[in-house]
């Protein structure tokens, strides 16, 4: 039984850590878990991917042969991710994995707002799939912010159409404010009372509509935070991955 | 008086093209108008940029000085970016345009999701501010898909904090759905009978509450739509903005 994970989140939100961390975890706990690196840009990574995706594509060659500057190579490769689904797939089987954990492109743009991400996770075997969304911590430190951050994992989660936990990565470099950002994602009361005192008034409103409604359309964040630099969390992550995982969405 | 235009939009959706349009049109109809190159991994463009953000960020150095793949070289390039600002500021002065037309970074998740692009938006000295988002019609052309890019749309707004016009982009490649995005963009009502239409019944469900609390909230998407390859639509987006501007927003 397979159960897939597609760890993903804006640009430097901690994907690559996250990933690590999970497969640490499942690792400790007597699973056998297996890391796909889908970041064709990657140049160091906290772990060493069991599948790579740069075995089958090669940025610097890209850049190369098509005379592309980082961007467009970044696209391309990015793009090309989903023509190479038949030999990743070969390697997944081969390794039947309980737990396969998919390090998603760098830029979730990039991935989810583009058609290979949603082709990739739709045509992927597996027979339970969940995707883990970073909040970054960074990003989300006011109110306003953490709601266009929810509406960014909104997007990304109608565009990838699986079940979603969301996770707030950096938690240590933003200790002054976690019981807050814990609080807005708990509680639309708690997010509403904190937009009211924002300054922006116009935007404060959007944003209060914005979130009230994502309430209502079920997409609580119901965020779970993790450490930068410890385990600490990840228990809580894993069990929101085993509730999500366990309704047997998709597959 | 200087209208500053900020041209957003994902990867690939158009940008640079608008831009060039846009400048096209108000040089047309005689106003003074500017062009500000904000992409620094950008490498050809369709115009010629009056100020150019790659006089100040060389990516290819970036990537040497600091032994960077592409991802990380544009991360670090469009951090950068708000650095720039006083010497581009000066430039602008200098010029004392019009309409100051930005082109934007490439990937959004680059200008809009990292501190950068609201600090340059919120800090660059205009007596009306503006931003065009682009909907990049390939990626609309369902109605969940269409709901998902209007989050991301309202996730930039609330990031950058200025009045916003939506363009659907590259109207000429989903000619046969032109109408049908137009009326989702134009009718809530629309938009939901296209939704229970939809196969995935919980992610339709979903988009419907998500997108009945936009048109509440007052983001409706009010899509204008644009060519890719004829100045089609043009008019409507100037006439857009115009109504933007001139309600003296920012500044």
């Amino acid at each position: 039984m397979v159960n897939a994970i597609f760890v993903t989140g804006t640009a430097g939100s901690g994907k690559s850590l996250l990933t690590s961390r999970l497969m640490q975890w499942y690792r400790d706990t007597g699973a056998y878990p297996v890391t796909l690196n889908l970041d064709p840009g990657a140049v160091t990574l906290p772990y060493e991917p069991d599948i790579d995706v740069r075995n089958y594509i090669d940025i610097g060659t890209l850049m190369e042969s098509y005379a592309l500057g980082p961007n467009g190579a970044l696209v391309m490769a990015s793009d090309l991710v989903a023509t190479k689904l038949d030999e990743i797939q070969e390697e997944v089987y081969e390794a039947n994995p309980d737990y396969l954990i998919v390090d998603t492109p760098g830029q979730i743009e990039l991935f989810a707002f583009r058609a290979s991400g949603p082709y990739f996770v739709s045509n992927l075997q597996a027979d339970n799939k969940a995707t883990v969304f970073a909040f970054d911590g960074t990003l989300v430190s006011s109110p306003i912010n953490f709601v266009s951050i929810s509406l960014l994992a909104s997007a990304v989660k109608l565009r990838l159409k699986t079940a979603q936990v969301n996770a707030l990565t950096k938690r240590d470099l933003v200790i002054d404010r976690l019981k807050d950002i814990l609080d807005w994602a708990a509680s639309a009361q708690a997010l509403e009372s904190a937009l009211n005192v924002e300054k922006d008034a116009e935007y404060s409103l959007l944003s209060k509509d914005l979130s009230r409604s994502m309430t209502r359309a079920g997409f609580a964040p119901g965020l779970v935070a993790v450490s930068s630099t410890t385990m600490n969390g990840l228990v809580n992550v894993a069990a929101a991955l085993a509730r999500t995982l366990n309704q047997g969405e998709d597959g």
